[in-house]
């Protein structure tokens, strides 16, 4: 049995109580829900209120399994957490499935929401949920935690520098992970997570190269001819290449199942190259690092170069979770205590992920003819 | 000026004088001939006999540029050249439209040939040349150079390992470098660089593909709907994927004129992941490094990595392009000296290369269509 993370560092952190936290629900008891139950409890001004699962005893036993407080309230079903006004808002890692169906019902009683990926099956699903988000005035944000960690700024910051970095010609990602057997054929359902492995590992390779190209739509996204599916048809793994026109920016990815883990992201502009190797979840919480090499040139002679690739190092207080449920508790905050509107950039980041990742499913059910956006 | 490496290192080297040392003659006197006059001195038991370019001028200038021995005689014609019954073997960097009549000449003037890649503007002229090179027992082999560096083997050894690595499942290669205006406009001319981008930086790409997958011809290749043409329509930036159908590997490219240098090899398999981002011409000349990690899994809570990626270095005594020589001239001594037939390793290399670049200009001329090898 594993130390208990949470009760480990409780006392440490949370000493200068907050006054108002934003008190959180978690919705679904999958394992995802440790690490960020975890996150809530490590960022400030956030407070795990409830859990709930469709049974009290699963509900229960993940209390236990991870060191809950007593004070946590625990449910049976999610309607009773949702009913209970004391929770602010709700985080969700249910099967992508079932995402349309309670994140609705969530903004609809008023709960701002963070929303585990892939936001749903496709993008007619999403729009219902922040819709809903909406017009009940919530904060809607999806579980991608890459987006809130300080190295993400630092290669933005190098990526938006004309001279160091160019334009961006070509960028390359991968996420993969290796399966087991039981996982391939009993834990991918195609009733449950439909949109397999390029839901899961391809959402954040899709997101990757977006947020790279600041959410620019592509003028073509075409799947390559190149799908791995398991018996009930769900993908467990493809690859996909996506096409700026004007810019001449081309964007590949390999999103899969069936590897070793890898979490890659190389992009290459017209005057710098950088590339790290963990962009999803860094090696280390504390640390992360990239390599990037600018105005590159072979030394004469074409024997060497006049550059070695420099590594960046960035460091981080909190994990890039926390740095999630604070990004998006601050969001809360403002709705809830000084009349702000929810932010309109987290739904629009959901929403071309999901575009994006519905045009490579539709380019595959057609041959793998490329789609234009 | 720079100084001159091959006077420097003149001394050093061959003073253990080689009693019978293979006399290499340079057709064509194009900036990478510096580099290869450098490896031909370098090498053992080779040795830089003439150089020859379509003006007595240029070869003269040559000769004086890169302070060649006055020893080394030089012609004003490549018929001359070969001609000089002294000339063992021929390195010929000309422009890829004239490799096919010159490479077939010198193959029937019985010298062995080190080609400049791209080989041939198409499979059916480097059949051409292999032929005659096979029926006049000569050895072919393209100047690919990192293919000769102890690294590619080390990586090799790597990529066999079905433990530590696994089935390769994807593979990523870029080559780019950022050329002048005038070098994209002027220097790059279809009646002379046909292939372009494709030819020159694609060969390395494709070659370090098919090296992976122990030359298996892919089951299909498709172009990317991305690509740059200069005003001649000379390809100046593509991309392609690779694809074997019964083994489930994915492999995708990009090269071009218009990015910051850039040489990234990255492979994952089931069970490891490796990337270099100097595949093509190590950062420094004495010592290259890969970085891999094998049986990577998330630690509990999927807050960090059971492995950090893990740097293999690897050291050599000589540049890649010396050992390239080096591994040509031992063939070509069999040959010679000992009555080997000529390795029929080097052309089956070349033309699985050739054979994949034709594919991808077919996808390209049918619309990036997949083209079935």
């Amino acid at each position: 049995m594993h130390s208990h993370p949470l009760r480990q560092s409780k006392k440490q952190r949370k000493t200068m109580a907050d006054n108002n936290p934003i008190r959180f629900g978690i919705m679904g008891c999958a394992e995802i829900a440790r690490k960020v139950s975890r996150a809530i409890h490590l960022a400030p001004d956030s407070i795990l209120y409830a859990i709930a699962s469709r049974s009290i005893q699963k509900a229960k036993q993940f209390a236990v399994k991870n060191g809950l407080s007593e004070t946590v309230k625990v449910y049976g079903s999610y309607d009773e957490l949702l009913d209970d006004p004391c929770v602010d808002a709700v985080y969700m890692p249910l099967p992508t499935s079932l995402h349309v169906q309670w994140a609705v019902m969530a903004a609809e009683k008023k709960k701002h929401l963070m929303l585990e990926k892939p936001t749903a099956l496709d993008v007619g699903q999403l729009d219902r949920i922040l819709e809903a988000c909406s017009v009940n005035g919530v904060q809607f944000m999806d579980a991608s935690m890459w987006y809130h960690h300080p190295r993400t700024a630092k290669i933005k910051e190098l990526l938006s520098d004309s001279k160091t970095f160019g334009q961006i010609r070509v960028i390359h990602s991968s996420s993969s992970f290796l399966g087991t057997p039981e996982f391939l054929e009993k834990r991918v359902k195609p009733d449950l997570n439909a949109l397999g492995a390029l839901g899961d590992a391809g959402w954040y390779c899709i997101g990757a190269i977006m947020w790279a190209k600041n959410y620019q739509l592509p003028t073509t996204v075409t799947a390559l001819p190149a799908i791995a599916r398991n018996t009930t048809g769900v993908i467990l793994s493809c690859n996909a290449s996506l096409h700026w026109d004007k810019e001449q920016t081309t964007a590949t990815f390999y999103c899969s199942f069936l590897s070793n883990e890898s979490m890659d992201l190389a992009i290459s502009g017209s005057n710098g190259s950088l590339n790290l190797e963990d962009f999803i979840i860094p090696f280390t919480e504390t640390s992360a690092s990239f390599e990037f090499t600018s105005g590159a040139k072979f030394l004469d002679l074409h024997i060497g170069w006049n550059v070695k690739s420099k590594r960046v190092q960035v460091t981080s207080e909190l994990p890039q979770e926390a740095m999630m449920v604070q990004d998006f508790v601050e969001l809360v905050k403002g709705i809830k205590h000084s009349g702000c509107k929810p932010d309109g950039k987290w739904p629009e980041i959901s929403r071309v992920t999901q575009l994006v990742m519905d045009a490579v499913n539709n380019s595959i059910d057609l041959g793998f003819k490329p789609v234009t956006m």
